[in-house]
């Protein structure tokens, strides 16, 4: 949530293309170049950034990715060399974007939303993970160094699933792919929370509950706010109106597939969140009524005894009653009857 | 609901196209081929999955239905023989997936969801039914072995409706159309509930019902999920395209139909139900008033003859109405005066 | 509203264009055929369906009102003589379809539904009216012989508002415009419903009051199930795409007014509706705290001076107050001025 | 609101175009013709109804402002002479429509809902307005003689803003323009309301209190049942469609936005109501809650006292503490203690 | 607040484009012209609006800035001097418009609502601000004299971002960023009081909360209601429809993607909002829960103890227990264990 509120901020009054990085100080920096075609593979650990130029040859497949956007020179630098907008690197280093997708001549920029549940705090962190796509490379620009691309690395490696073969679209359909997959992720942690909540709020309805119910759709709102631009950035990829988006085409419309149905997810689990706090104050309601029924029928049962007692308890001389050799029985007797009618009377009206 | 969640599941990090069954391992297996025309009609339980690439004859049309989908194998295999984009084979044998409809050179690939409704439980079940339809042929692939499907299997036999006359875009309408039927039955169970609820409501409510309410609120958003995008498949359907239905595109429109109305009914029991909740906890605070009424009144009647009790039963030297003859039947009166009184002011104020 | 229930019915498993009348069993059965052109006019009670062909002249315009519909054989007949597509004579005999419209090549297909408000009930009832408009003539199908087009009827005979010269398009949106009147006639029950559960919420609130607002709510809903569809249709006719409906348009585009102005006032209806649930429970909450008031101020007035009388009436031996020649009288003025002094709190507290 | 109540009023089973006036009989009758061009300036009470077939030279432009419809006489006759469709002659009987338009060849047909405040009644009330735009000519037909229309008449007099030099469409305009300038009025009016509403919900919430916010939720119900039609006659008039609207048409803009202004004003107060109602409860439960408070606390304190009293006045033989020589100041003592350690109790858990 | 409902106000019965202020009257009156290209830069105090026709060479942009809308005579001198139409002046001084885009011939008119957050009463302030882009300059209209567009001066003056080099649309683009940004800073304040709000409603809930959370409710509604007009302005802008917006169409998709941005967060704000009100109730009532408790448990205990000691304080004259030896001590220890007793059972059923 608090990472949330932030994201509101906005640098006030600079110029358009101003590059600031609007994230915390990181320590990372690390740039990896991997180039590769059918035939082969290279991976390089870039140090000086001008390298980056020599892997414009267009006959191989190159991945840079960027970790740490607080070496803003890098990034201009890498943006001078592939002849990126100042427009684009200004988005690239204001980790504040909403999704989106923008088509210039050479090249697509992309911004999403990666998603990561953290366990701890049961809240839902984004992190803003930039692409530039080009003829023949991909670029990758995040904050922090986690290892969710892992698993294209290695199929690049190994070749697993022909990535090798194909070209720089498919690639990036590879790395959106990896990134719709987490938000599977979260929904699958939300599920299991909601249906948690859903037990516990029949079973044992405390004050916690209804703030974990409050946190619960906080996250949702979260949730839904990068899922629908992730969808209408998909929406645009899968159309294959640029001429960068060829053979992958097809492996787009798929993920665009996955994301409708991950927001169908989110909406259906806001549909079943919606009543679960009327559920609470329903059971609250019931257990005051259980109360107030209880004080009733004790105050209902006792208090005629002791206005009883309290008149044979009066000091008057002549109380004709108070000198029966029997009335002192018989008024325990005429308490008890007075008291098994009543619990006999609540009984029938369902009371007890 | 439990099925519900689990579909979100998905495969992280598998390169698309990957063959990967994600429903529960079961045993059965059966590739049923019928194959027929006007004028005859063929029915053969495939043995060895080699043979279906004997029904591609165009003179005859074919049905293969493919029941166990964790054969892996089997699904491949069928999609070499005929020609299937590898993505299609993924959705077929991917479970969780959302209904929709692909149009591909030679073939239709469609994703549904069949409902059952467990009258255990109160659940929907849904199950994933995939269909191709080809020039003259029509896959079914699902899981498990149910008779939904032996109703046509019969007209087949017996050309009822003269099926036999027809193209396989028929089969394939009278196919989803017992799907949509499907649907039916189930809203006629939720309507059967929703009535039940409305007068449980009324005349006996209890925390149990508003559990049942959340429950029914699930089954209906669960049932929506299902019904909005199978509505978009058959409106899709229904445009006409596709060079491959054609003598069917009017059924298809009835089925269309159906689905709308589908969907009208589903809508109106949302609108119906979101009141319950709310009549609910009017009946509660309606209780918890009549009960506090009861208290009321017993506290304010006999308080105050307790008072007059307790100043009698004061030990003062000094107290001339004990000394009175006929202090104590006074004072009785007195009592009852002042009880009769409160009941008849409680009876005036409407409060008995 | 069983009505509406069992509205979703639907014969599973049928081939498409399997004639059932899925409506209860009735005994009325009616053909009238009304001929009529500018000269002259013509009614005939149909009892051979033969008959039915004579009228296909078009010179003349012919209105066949079938009333009755579980003879099947009667409606397939006619479907034969008029040359209609099974699905449409399906459509006629399925009670349950929604309200639509469909273009053939011929004619024209309407399915509305008439709507009636029970009075003793306080329930909407529905009726499905199907119409086919050909070249020179109307046809309308309903399962009961209600007087609804009686007004029609004279009209025909007495050439009121010149209905002779004109064609069986104005004929059909004479048929239409009466059903849309019908709708009026409910929604002024309706209005008059909601006034009177304005009053009585805020007057006299009642569990009554509860279950007649979700009925009303369900009527509401009802009738805007059965509006919206009717819009749809009209909207279609309203817009002239069919060569057979040509002076009559600019009548249907009055109908189409009058439709949205129905909705309009449904859906005005269920904005006003939608508070007086609230206002209900608003009222219980207050009259519950108007009892806690007079229990909390009976309590707080007389507990304390029941603890007084109780101090006095402790047998202590020592209790110097006991002696005093005045101690009755002291205490009790003592009572009397807590008592008092409690009141005047109240009163500034303004509890009382 | 009985007003709108009626509105649903439809005359059932008459055919098209029937003349009947559904209003309520009045007495005023008027019909004021007003003839200007650039150089000069008519205003002419009209008598005979012929008369008006004199203005329709149309070098000049002329206003015929008719005011009374229960004369339908009047209105058919002047339908004849300008040519009006009977059904617009219909529409303008009927003072239960919808604002709508509606182009014909040579005339376009407006009708408008003027609204009211009654400033007594705290109601919104609405009068109907149709208007005719001819080539040269501006029909108004209403019910009563307000004088909303003054403003115009007084700027024709005097050419101010040279509407003298104008033609037919811009007097339109300038007449729909103070219709709209209406509306404005009365949000002002709501606005007022909706703060005196806002601070009596805080400050002194009552049961006279929610029936107001309803009053205030029907008075917006109403006020946008108005609105948005309006809205969709002004879009129709500012997009340009008709020859008969030209030199006006950046004007009918300008009303247009006062339009969607006045829209946004109502739906924002429609956000804003919706809220009230949920105060004013928290409000009574907040107030039930201190009752509570007050009562368990008198409670808590004194019944124990009371039963200490009640002990000491048991009436056993040997009872050590009563023979006791300070046994009564001690018990007095011990009461006090207990009272004030309760006390304090409630001060720390911030009950008092 | 107040201002919003302020706003609805309009003039009425005045012919359109009559030059009426709407505002408040100030004493702030100035008009400063900044030239520039890029070669050059010249700021100007201008004291006669004459002096304004010099800047219309077209070689330098010039940006007019008019502050103190209440010297409606200046304002119609630079309408003539650049052929503004006389409704766009209506509009500049009509300071209760809402956002909108206009375009005539050879320039542009924009609206906009520049907002501001009052640290003090917590309420959001909106002030017009109109502009006129032209082929090289850009008129500001604006009420007060604020500092906001300090920093677009500074830039000018130091050429920062080359903002000299480029057009007079690249300079609207500059005004319009900074009016976006500011509503960014309002996000920023919005965002730490609802993490307040969220804090106290569960922490310490009491009426104030409730009417800050209204009063936030209605701060959102008016942030909704400015920042959606504004899109449909940015959205025309960023379409590039006019001739007169050519290299700044890129920045204006930068502005356009930004208040998406601001509209998806006043949203999430909304949605978050939206259940503070139901926590506050649940709190309520679990309050309310609680002390029902505390009072049912005390009467529970205390009532029965009392009617004990009420039977032994009878004055009977045969009780053979007021006889015997141990008679009061056992007593004592029966109430002592009934009331230990009642305890345990509480604590069993968890009411303790």
């Amino acid at each position: 949530m608090k990472r949330s509120k932030k994201e509101i901020g906005k640098k006030v009054g600079t110029p358009p293309g101003t590059l600031i990085y609007t994230g915390d100080k990181r320590e990372e920096f690390e740039i990896t170049a991997i180039d590769y075609n059918a035939s082969g593979y290279r991976k390089i650990k870039v140090k000086d950034i001008d390298e980056c130029a020599s892997f414009k040859d267009p006959s191989t497949v190159t991945w840079i990715d960027v970790v740490g956007l607080h070496r803003v020179d890098a990034v201009e630098k890498i943006g001078k060399i592939y002849n990126l907008h100042p427009l684009v690197l200004e988005d690239i280093l204001n980790i504040h974007q909403r999704s989106k997708i923008e088509y210039f001549e050479d090249y697509i920029f992309i911004v999403l939303k990666m998603l990561n549940y953290d366990d701890k705090s049961h809240e839902i962190e984004s992190e803003q993970v930039s692409m530039v796509l080009g003829d023949s490379f991909v670029f990758t620009f995040r904050e922090r160094k986690l290892d969710i691309f892992d698993p294209i690395r290695e199929r690049i490696e190994n070749d697993k699933g022909a990535i090798r073969k194909r070209g720089a679209d498919y690639l990036l359909h590879a790395l959106i792919d990896i990134i719709v997959d987490h938000y599977y992720i979260i929904l699958e942690k939300l599920g299991e929370e909601i249906e948690g909540l859903e037990s516990e709020v029949i079973t044992n309805p405390s004050q916690d509950t209804v703030q974990a119910i409050h946190k619960f759709k906080s996250n949702l709102i979260n949730m839904r706010r990068s899922a629908w631009p992730l969808r209408e950035v998909l929406s645009q990829l899968s159309k294959g109106d640029s001429h960068l988006i060829t053979e992958a085409l097809i492996y787009f419309r798929d993920v665009y597939d996955h994301t409708i149905q991950a927001i169908d997810t989110v909406e259906m689990f806001r549909d079943m969140t919606s009543s679960l706090l009327d559920i609470y104050l329903s059971s609250i309601s019931n257990k005051t009524n259980e109360i107030m029924k209880v004080l009733t029928i004790i105050a209902t049962i006792f208090i005629p005894l002791t206005l009883i007692a309290g008149i044979y308890g009066m000091n008057f001389k002549y109380m004709p009653e108070l000198e029966w050799r029997y009335g002192y029985p018989m008024v325990l007797i005429a308490m008890l009857v007075i008291g098994i009618g009543m619990v006999v009377y609540f009984k029938r009206k369902k009371w007890m």
